[in-house]
């Protein structure tokens, strides 16, 4: 499958920790496939060419050969925005488009109303509180969910393409709506970002009158704050552009903090527990299998 | 110093995770100590005596040897304030009792009325989601916090022993009185284990209605979400036992969560997101050489 004659050439724009581990991943999965780099940090593109992680590399998207196959957009959100609208003049008339952006509304209908039928959102759930090229990890992607997310009927055959070569790459691709895929990940990943740093702003607060709040810290603090630790400019685009339904599962959360809270007096959360201990059992870690959409034929 | 003379002879009740890993430590740490254990679930014991965790073990605490020099009580909370009444005719007047639970006031004032000067409350912040002899780890105590929660001053020289004994296994003591325990405890432990319970269970309640939230899952809600699995036996004893600490816990909370919603429609969360990444530079697991509290001579 990995000697398929699409994509020969593939460009990633933005080398940092999702592109970097989307290029190793491309170059172990699929060695006859010519990569471009496109990072304006000259240092990345430098340490990607020293890698053999591409073969080619520019500070700047310059108008692409029309070889090139699919072009990714590994950059952050705000910056994908502002990359869409130089492409139809940049890539061929070919090309397919995709991204791997965190939020997909605002980015699929800018999308298609500018490479129409030619571009694809992209969204692999995977990432660390680190970043940069020097954190990338070939095996980033392998058990990732990856939402894939069309506006329109006419990517079929586009879409289907797209969702083997990710396939082939060890993620586990999910075709959604790129309105559905925003409500969702406003829950399982933005609030939960959201979270973390509150909680870790809290300890920080109270650490402040008295240091033994950061000492007395143990394992469970430790994994929920890890998340807090990422860098706020790629977080700024997300929240923006996913405000409302993340305001929506702020408050969500909040009643049901409210219920435990209630609970706490009449001494019963057992429910809450119960329910909370069913997510372990649904996990994707626990269930790997089930989890790859087949994808047409 | 592991050949120091005290103690010769320790008692842990109950062998579960934390009972049968600081069993694993002393067995490394102090060849030459005798190990008696008690649980009343015989299987553990058998495992233990097996495992040659133990010299002696039985399902039921009965009339300790006067050469027992220290009992740990590493039941749950519910179970240690169950036992320790029993415990002034079963141990001879000589022994130390410590105890491993998550919650102290309540605990430390009836080891303090029932043992005076002759009861000192620990709570190693060590643990995970698994529980029992079976996921016990020599290594569980090794930098991680221990709080050591003496009420009155009788207790200077058994407190000093007991550190050093503690130390010695690789945990990092902090002497705190046991209110003062609980009130930071229930931010940076018992808050954090019912956002996580909370967060699970809206994954859960969503996933319900559809599946894909089950599925569009990264690793920072897997990170967030894994404490949910803790036993709710457990749990229950210590909400119960730091109520209304965790009550002033949520509601700060809540109060944080308000603020991050507000500033979302604004747009701007630098500030949050900066006051949270303090808590990284702050992280005990950067900084361990810092947290030892110095004791005594």
């Amino acid at each position: 499958m990995s000697e398929s004659d699409w994509p020969r050439r593939v460009t990633i724009v933005g080398l940092g920790l999702m592109g970097g581990s989307l290029g190793l991943a491309i170059r172990r999965a699929y060695p006859g496939v010519q990569l471009f780099g496109v990072d304006r940090n000259r240092r990345a593109v430098a340490l990607a060419l020293k890698l053999g992680l591409i073969g080619r590399g520019a500070p700047k998207l310059s108008a692409e050969p029309a070889s090139v196959d699919l072009v990714f957009l590994a950059t952050p959100v705000g910056a994908i925005l502002e990359l869409l609208p130089c492409l139809p003049t940049l890539i061929g008339a070919q090309t397919l488009v995709s991204d791997l952006g965190s939020t997909k509304a605002q980015i699929c209908k800018m999308g298609e109303r500018l490479l129409p039928g030619r571009f694809i959102g992209g969204h692999p759930l995977a990432g660390s509180e680190r970043s940069g090229l020097a954190a990338a990890d070939p095996e980033l992607l392998r058990g990732a969910p990856y939402a894939l997310t069309p506006c329109g009927d006419a990517q079929e055959p586009a879409l289907e393409r797209l969702a083997r070569f990710l396939q082939m790459l060890g993620a586990r691709v999910l075709i959604i709506g790129p309105e559905e895929h925003d409500r969702i990940v406003a829950r399982t990943s933005h609030l939960t970002q959201l979270l973390s740093v509150a909680l870790a702003g809290l300890i920080v607060e109270k650490g402040r009158e008295d240091e033994r709040y950061l000492r007395l810290c143990g394992g469970g603090l430790r994994d929920m704050t890890r998340l807090a630790a990422s860098p706020y400019p790629i977080w700024r685009d997300v929240l923006r552009t996913n405000a409302s339904e993340i305001d929506h599962a702020l408050g969500e959360f909040r009643e049901i903090l409210e219920r435990l809270q209630d609970r706490l007096v009449t001494g019963d959360l057992q429910a809450e527990f119960a329910r909370a201990g069913e997510l372990i059992e649904h996990s994707p870690a626990n269930d790997r299998s089930e989890c790859v959409e087949p994808v047409g034929g």
